[in-house]
This record gives structure tokens, C-alpha cells and sequence, in this order.
């Protein structure tokens, strides 16, 4: 018998008393359905549909509105640098389809052919070396679960709401097994020189986006990926291959890669100076911001959404951090006055999506839901406010990462709340 | 750093002295790169393709091997009962994407409303009960990773190759995440007589396909599940919803779910006389053998592959049990004479599949690849020879859990040698 959370266990003991259910319903003619067999289904009485024949398969017709989508909230005058974002409130578990993982770039996806492509290991090492997709293969592999997030995500709703749903608010973040080389193996067999502190990572992609990283991360866990989710990297996340930092900004995992040259210190790429850095106060910008802080996020409700009758409901995340593991996360159902821990769904692992759950007894008055996560390191998650006291909140700012609060009104609809609440 | 395989190491040292490479190659230019930018990558001169609103992501164009095949041993005289399988020789990690997870049924795939579908609760219980999707969705839910296995996986393989590829022999297997509300909670709704001790679990599509399971294994951990690796169902595998069955052989999760029936005895259903039972010995059949026992399979060698030239190489594959977590898979290069201990990935998980890995020096000389795995039972996988002590083997005959064997010849084609080793 599974635990249940103490609102359903307080429900279940009411709901024996009454024996009406909040969920499921008592079968209208409940004495006949139980010594008599049910009617026939109407998909019982003729065939399904036959299996095609190498084909790759895709979602039931009914599932058609979950799909990827650009924000409707900023536009952008031209399509070669855009993204698109992860349904998050369709999405249950911690592992995003490939077909909806989220995706960002800056001239357009490339479609390389692996046959040809090659990765390039150059600048301060002892030999420079060359790599085809078939040599990668033969290096060992690890496959590794991680979150992935854009430092951009949730840049259109600081201080109101821009945004109604979980997917314009936090759907530039996915979850990812990641498959590939360990950079480590690869840059020992180039063998760095002493001297050499950053590297600095390509894609071969129209915009030759780059970024400096420093030795010590890529040796600690980064991966040279040429796989996700089980399958080849799709096209638009890199294909055939990428570098994997995981735990930091998205644009740091740059896709498309074809080499890594090796320096004593930051090349203070375009993407160092103009994109991807924060502004602070008395007018200065902080540069290589790269680790995502800890955040979390209700899925269910959320933004858009419409509350049923009052009763039991499983609330229910995402919880995530870019130092380490979830190790707690609170959920408040009026507005940060009080707090209960949700319980965190195995396995918890490092810099990757979790799950958190908690039950709730909806009463139908006005609520508002909030979620707060702890990380290993101890860091909690911060409000907007807490925010404001060391940086400056100014337009469309990166690496936001405070709690979200979604409104339920008396007739159920889920509202975005920021910076209201 | 990575820790690297002995293997790797030792191919490592030896590099070391000549700066040649196995796997990537030195620089043609090696001095030039060093000092200049390399060529201007062909897809850095060109914008890529803009982002497809509202469009499920598809895999790469040069991907399309990667597909769901019928066996090509086993013909079907026609498709309505039919199967298709996973391509594992192409799977990185322990996830199986899910346009690629096999897919198995009896009259077809039926194209459920989720709009109209019900799941009912009836027969033994206090108050039958109905369900439409939108109740379950307010239930709590679970995810777990667990691996999903046709019973008749390797059933054309047992004394004599038959098939070529890992597909064919091991392919009716994938893994999943699966999403849903526990069981335990929905008949708990219901109210079991105490006198109920089995559950019928039926379809909805054109064969009404149904199984006994035992009421105690319901309530340990099976899932109404109507979630797989971060969306819906999908259609084959049983959209809207179904039963999983955690460790048990497919066939046992229901899928397009539409009544559970609680009953004293099991119903001795077709599925369970004719269908899904092993021959045994003196002309007896064994019925309800419904765990799958604990195997693996190395997938990377594995057959119609070629290696190319001697040297390094991972040897890799998927471990597996339905009674337990993965304690420990041994690999024999030698036929089965000497075994070494790969390494497991984690997070290893109970009834869950788990990445093993193991480096390899291919001389160029014959070798016979074997996988032993060991699960936390204590259960050994077995040989063919050792299952024939107490099964009959005669014919197509389901639950074939033995060790695999692979030949790599001595010009490197990956051969099946099931029964000849």
C-alpha cells in the first residue's frame, strides 16, 4: 500500500463516511456492474490500426496541443536567433521528451552530416587532434541525467506578469540523460599544458557561437555528447555533437562542436561582454554568471490552467540546481505566510530535474500557490525581492530564479501572479 | 579526471610513446593549427533552418536507420496480432525514446477519446467505481524507471542463430519512465472484499486483452499509469491509459485499460493457457510464469556490426531483472573460460535497466563476447544448457533470459553464435 499524503488520508476518512468521491464516481447502476459484465467498448468491437513498417512513432491525435512554442510575449523581428519552449505543464516526470525539449539559436540549426563532421583539439596541448563521430565512439562513454536550462529563462516576467502559462514562464528548461566521452578523456590524450586554464568551445553553426570555460569544470564533469534520451542528439540540440556543462547556462553547452582550443584565460567572446551577462547596480555588468542557481517551479496548477470542484489535488514540480542536489523544497499555499516540505520523488540526483509533490485539500477560496527549494549547498531559493537587494532588475535580465507564484481564484482559474503576490 | 579502464590505460602508456591514436588522429597541420584559426566550418557560411512553430521535433535526416522493425525471421500471416522492435544496438543510457520502444498487440492499435474513456472498478469491492482521465489526473501520482519486456523476447534465438542484430534477438525490450497514480490507492478507493485475492485487468481494443494478476503484486507497485518518459501514453503502448506491471513480463500491463475486476481465483484467460506459458518437460506447460528473470545483453559490439582496426574498444550493454536491482554483470571475451566485472552505471535502479561497460583491447585475433548478469536475489543469468535442465525447449518458446554470445571474426563482423559457443 503506497503512503498517501495527509490531505488525501484526511479526504479518504471522510469520503468512507459518505461514500462519495472527489475523484472517481460510483457507477450509476453500481449493483448490475457488479454481477454483470460492462457493455462492450466501442474500440473492442473492430481492429486497431496495423504497425508501419519502420516508422518513427509519434503522439496520440489527441496530444496535439502539447508542443513546442515561442513566447507570445517577446517578439522577435526576425526568426535566425529564436527560441522555443518545453510545455512543462504537460510534461510529468523528470525527463522531456525530445520532441518538446526546448530550443535556442542563434543563426538557425545546421543539419551537419556526421559522416563528415569533424572535432578539432588545438591551441596550448601537447599534440593537436583531430575526431571523427566514429572515433568518439570508441572512447569509453558515461550517460548522465541532467537539467538544462537557458540563462534566459523567465527574462520576461521580473516584476508583473507578462507571461499566463508555466511554458512562457520556465519552459526554457528541460530534463536530459546525456550520452557521450567524458571531456576529461579527450583532453588527456591532447594533453594541456600547464599553462593552460580555458578553453574555449565552437559550434559550426552560422553564428560560430562560442564560449570560454574554465579547465577545471570541463575536467570535473563535462561530457562531449553525441547522444540524448537514447537516441542520437536531435539536429536542433546540437547533432552529432555537443559539449555538455552541466549545471550552467544553456549557451554554455555549445552545440554543433567542432573544436576546442586551449588558453591561459577567457577569450571575452561577444557572448562574454554584450549577450549573457547581468546588469548590477550603479550601471556595472557582471560577467561569466555561467552556474543556474537553485530554483523550482509548480507545474500543476499552473498559469492557465482551471480548477475542477474544490477538493483534493496533488500539487505537484520541478525543483533544480545548478551547485548540486535538491535537498528540500517547501510549498506554501497562501502566499509565503506558511510553508510545508513537499516530498521529493527518487531518484534525486546532481544538477538534475526533480520532482516534488504535495497534497491539498482545496477549499475553493482564494489561494496562492509558491514553491521555495533548498539546494545541497544550503542555498535557498530566493524571492524577487531578495533578488533587487544585490542586483538590478532592469528589462529583460537573465538567470532569474525566485519563486513563482500562481494565483487560484474562487472559480478556479490559475493565474501568474509575479511580483503581486 | 575520469577514471579510465584498465584497457584504456594501457593503450594510454603506449600512445604516450609513439603520439599515434586509436581513436582520434593527429592534425595533418598539427604545427599550423597550433599557431592559426582553422577553415571556416562549411555550416558557420550559411544561416540554419528557422524554428518550426508548433512542430514535434523529429530526429536528425541522417538518423533515419534508427527505426522500429518486425523481426524479419518470424513472419506474420497477417498484422493484426504483430510486433515491432527496438533498435538497442543504437540506444546510448537506459532510456528508450519513445517513437522507438517496441510495440506488441493482438488485433491492432486502437485510437482512444480520452474525452469518453472510463476505467471501472467493479467485482469484489465495496463501490464499484469510474474514472474518467480527468478524475485519475487528481489522484497522486508516481514516476518510476522501469524496464518493459515482451515474454517472447529471443523466442526465435534459443538453439541456433536465427537472427542477426540485437534488434532482433533482444529488441522486444525498452526502458521507460512511467507516470501515473499507484494502484494501491484506486482499489483502496474501491474497497477489496477480503476474499479477493486476483485482479483482471482488460483492454479496450479489438482483442479485449486481459490478464489475472495477483491482487498482492497490484498493491506493492503497480502503476495506472498514463505517462512514459515525460508525456502522454502513446497510442501502442496504450493511450490513454494503462496498467505497468513492474518485472513482469509484458504482456501483464494491460494496455487502453477499461475495467479492473476483483475476483477469488485467477480467470484462466486465454493469455493464460493457450498464450503466455512455457512447455516444460514430460509434455507439461508451465501457466502464470509472469516475472521476467534477470538478463542482459551486450549491444555495442554486437551483431551484423564490423569493427574496424585492433585496439580499444567499450564493450557495453543493458542488465535487467524483474526481481530485483542489477547487483553485478561479469563479461567473458574468451567464449565463457575467464570473466572480468564491468562497471555499472548509475542510478541503478530496482527492475530498471542498467548500462554495464567494460574496455577492451581487440587484438584482431577471433573473440566470443559474453554478458553474466547478477541481480539482488543472487540469481545467476543462465547459459541455454542450463535453462534445457529443467524447460523444454521446443519450438518458439518464450522467457529465453540466457547469456548472448557475439563472435567478432578475425576481419571484425559481429556475429551471432547463440547455441555454438
Amino acid at each position: 500500500m503506497a503512503d498517501l499524503p495527509e490531505a488525501m488520508q484526511h479526504r479518504r476518512n471522510f469520503l468512507r463516511k459518505t461514500a462519495a468521491l472527489a475523484g472517481g464516481g460510483t457507477l450509476a447502476a453500481a449493483g448490475a456492474a457488479h454481477a454483470a459484465p460492462l457493455a462492450v467498448a466501442p474500440n473492442s468491437r473492430e481492429m486497431g490500426r496495423t504497425i508501419e513498417e519502420k516508422a518513427y512513432g509519434m503522439p496520440s491525435k489527441f496530444e496535439a496541443h502539447v508542443m513546442r512554442r515561442r513566447t507570445d510575449v517577446f517578439k522577435n523581428r526576425q526568426n535566425w536567433s529564436d527560441w522555443s519552449m518545453t510545455p512543462l505543464q504537460h510534461q510529468p516526470g523528470i525527463i522531456t521528451p525530445n520532441g518538446l525539449i526546448f530550443e535556442r539559436h542563434h543563426a538557425g540549426t545546421p543539419d551537419i552530416d556526421p559522416r563528415t563532421h569533424k572535432l578539432v583539439i588545438h591551441g596550448m596541448v601537447r599534440q593537436p587532434l583531430s575526431f571523427s563521430m566514429e572515433d568518439l565512439a570508441r572512447y569509453p562513454s558515461v550517460s548522465r541525467f541532467h537539467f538544462h536550462e537557458c540563462s534566459g529563462n523567465g527574462l520576461t516576467d521580473w516584476l508583473k506578469p507578462a507571461s499566463t502559462t508555466v511554458q512562457q514562464t520556465h519552459g526554457l528548461l528541460s530534463g536530459v540523460l546525456w550520452t557521450g566521452v567524458p571531456a576529461s578523456i579527450l583532453m588527456e590524450e591532447a594533453g594541456v599544458d600547464p599553462k593552460g586554464k580555458w578553453l574555449l568551445f565552437e559550434g559550426a553553426d552560422g553564428s560560430a557561437h562560442a564560449r570560454s570555460i574554465p579547465l577545471e569544470k570541463v575536467l570535473d564533469d563535462a561530457i562531449i555528447a553525441y547522444g540524448m534520451n537514447g537516441e542520437a542528439l536531435r539536429p536542433e540540440n546540437g547533432y552529432p555533437v555537443r559539449v555538455v556543462i552541466p549545471g550552467w547556462e544553456g549557451n554554455t553547452s555549445v552545440k554543433w562542436l567542432r573544436r576546442i582550443k586551449v588558453g591561459d584565460q577567457p577569450w571575452h567572446l561577444r557572448s562574454e561582454t554584450a549577450r549573457y551577462t547581468d546588469p548590477m547596480p550603479e550601471g556595472k555588468w557582471r560577467q561569466f554568471s555561467m552556474v543556474m542557481e537553485c530554483k523550482s517551479v509548480i507545474t500543476h496548477p499552473s498559469g492557465g490552467m482551471k480548477l475542477g470542484k474544490p477538493g483534493f489535488y496533488e500539487v505537484s514540480g520541478l525543483a533544480w540546481s545548478g551547485a548540486g542536489k535538491i535537498r528540500a523544497v517547501d510549498v506554501s499555499f497562501d502566499g509565503g505566510r506558511n510553508w510545508r516540505e513537499a516530498t521529493l520523488e527518487e531518484p534525486i540526483m546532481d544538477k538534475c530535474l526533480t520532482r516534488f509533490k504535495i497534497g491539498w485539500n482545496w477549499t475553493g477560496a482564494p489561494a496562492t500557490l509558491m514553491s521555495r527549494a533548498v539546494d545541497s549547498t544550503g542555498y535557498v531559493q530566493p524571492t524577487v525581492a531578495d533578488l533587487r537587494k544585490t542586483r538590478a532588475i532592469v528589462g529583460f535580465v537573465q538567470h532569474h530564479n525566485a519563486i513563482q507564484p500562481w494565483e487560484v481564484t474562487a472559480n478556479g482559474e490559475v493565474r501568474n501572479v509575479i511580483g503581486q503576490a
